[in-house]
């Protein structure tokens, strides 16, 4: 590529889109921003509008400013020719025609939004190939796995994704149904948007990280494992053929894999990320997942394996019901009974077009929303 | 390199050329066994060779048995047209002629004795950049690191090598004067010759490896830090320079790094190798080295950091000392004793020939023999 990276940030107001522009303050002279896109957020975004003066901006509200720069859609942002990567940090089903679009026009994609690669993943990894365009991870566990493969010849034998066990991991069945959204909302580790960290507590998000790496590395779901490692210093584990295993280590802080996105295939240095200090680690423990406990993670599975329409209603069931959560209307362990139910009414389309995803994410929000467990 | 690599082994007969030769055994179609080469044991390299059928051989001393292959020196097998590659598995400074003569013959060299780096580092690396030929390291831990490194374009800013800690890890300054060379002999961990098996409980041999690590990474003293690690399953570790850290881990297990240093840039799938069991981990440890009870490694760290013919002498010098303690003529604790007194005695030459290095080998060698702390 060359000189200074042309970036577009779709999603610059969100928990992703924010760290990505302190990344990108630390090291100045290495990129340069042309695009912002925010949702409704437009305080924020007019103020990261202010200081970084993008050629290009968007925003799901129609804004109340006006500067300089060009309105366009994410789809034009995402294609434009002053683009050469974009970091797709956008939440749900937002990503996914961005992502194509910029696909399309061979960019490089920093994907953020796990839900494009669950939804699409098909549709997605075809695309990049037959543009040539590649993928780069921003996920911390997906960053981890993609460091450890580098220089690689070969494929490798196993994927160990690390889970923290989300703030609720020592929780007994009944403790788990009286789970407020306060306390789902803590997780002891990760700052989180508030969908993901929900996620992170009934283990949803693992699931969908195991969909993310299975498109991403091209990668059979059962070669696949998941390891608690409450500490989330380890991010992931690659098994190679010979035995030997290779584990991607840091302080657990997201601005991390983001700058290895954007820095690849250098690492700038950055003295504002944290350091792991040895003399503080003493042990890095690491235990089996608990299935039972936390059936939102074999939801996941199961529809990631089924493959189809299946991730899509996965989602948008998830996305419905994590959100009756956090309005108080249902309680934590009817997050998995709403999306289990919608799964099973679902009619799956096998190797569906984009169209066909839209319209399995339209029906299941539609039907996770109406349907309540007893 | 292309098709079967032919492959002579320096020192078939220890530890490390005994395992070569098992990962060989399980990959019999990918290498050719070329030349093998012996020190004393005459039974065990005629068995070898009746198996192997090396179109060369050598042993230190006169062989009683005949057959097909040619006589020849280690440096004339190192330097043979019909080799790729040459595995330095020999011990003490027997590997440093035969290790120059394969470089300058633009050989891969697999290095195992970590002596021959220690002792000519600088001459060593020299000869291999000049004739553009790659040493590829046998040790686990330099394996880790170089497995680490593979395919990233920086240099790293920190290396941690792991140390099991030893038998003797928790012993008090006490204990340890009165330790006894059956109970030194016994490492809890790794299967090794008798000689390194001393060297890891006083930590000797972690210092070694610093100094080989300096050589073998062109890499700043100051930047290569020790940390306990009990379990030996995390091989070392590698920091770089926007915080993100990759380990090598496996089972405890010579033949991997064997393997890997034949298979590169490939893997071999080799069920033979052990894996790593994750419901039978539960936690990986780390601690900080204790100098002051480990004198040893103290005078290691000093010896390379001074340059010039100190590491030789502090190789020669610990050798004697070894083998003193290994026949009850000195007790532990004065193995380090013999070292600093003989290191504390030696007139140093700065950027030595290979005949310096040799001379104040010599010159160690004497003054550790004939010297006893009171």
């Amino acid at each position: 590529m060359g000189g200074v990276k042309k970036i577009a940030i779709l999603g610059s107001t969100g928990s992703i889109g924010q760290q990505a522009l302190d990344v990108i303050r630390a090291s100045p002279n290495e990129v340069q921003v042309v695009a912002l896109t925010g949702g409704k957020n437009l305080e924020l975004l007019e103020r990261q509008i202010s200081e970084f003066q993008p050629k290009m901006f968007c925003s799901s509200v129609k804004p109340d400013f006006s500067y300089g720069g060009e309105f366009l859609s994410m789809e034009e942002i995402a294609s434009h020719p002053e683009v050469d990567l974009v970091i797709v940090a956008t939440s749900g089903k937002a990503g996914l025609s961005p992502t194509l679009a910029a696909l399309k026009a061979s960019k490089m994609v920093a994907l953020a939004s796990k839900e494009v690669m669950v939804m699409a993943g098909e549709i997605v990894v075809r695309e990049a190939s037959l543009r040539q365009a590649q993928i780069i991870p921003v996920d911390s566990e997906h960053s981890a796995i993609w460091q450890c493969l580098r220089g690689e010849e070969d494929k490798p034998q196993r994927l160990f994704l690390t889970a923290s066990g989300g703030p609720f991991h020592r929780y007994s069945q009944s403790q788990l149904s009286k789970v407020t959204p306060g306390q789902a909302l803590h997780h002891p580790i990760w700052k989180m948007g508030r969908k993901v960290t929900i996620d992170s507590a009934t283990l949803m998000n693992k699931g969908l990280e195991v969909i993310e790496a299975h498109w991403l590395f091209s990668f059979p779901f059962d070669s696949i494992e998941i390891l608690i490692h409450p500490q989330s210093i380890v991010h992931s584990i690659v098994e190679f053929w010979d035995g030997s295993l290779k584990a991607q280590l840091s302080s657990p802080d997201m601005r991390l894999p983001i700058q290895y996105a954007l820095s690849y295939p250098q690492r700038w240095t950055n003295s504002e990320l944290p350091r792991l200090d040895w003399n503080k680690i003493q042990s890095l423990n690491f235990e089996p997942v608990d299935y039972d406990r936390f059936p939102c993670l074999k939801l996941a599975l199961d529809a990631g394996k089924l493959g189809g329409t299946y991730p899509a209603a996965l989602c948008a069931a998830d996305e419905v019901a994590v959100e009756l959560f956090l309005d108080h209307k249902i309680s934590f362990t009817h997050i998995a009974r709403i999306v289990q139910r919608t799964l099973e009414q679902h009619q799956n389309i096998a190797q569906p077009s984009l169209e066909g995803i839209l319209s399995a994410d339209n029906w299941a929000r539609e039907y996770a929303t109406n349907w309540r467990p007893k």
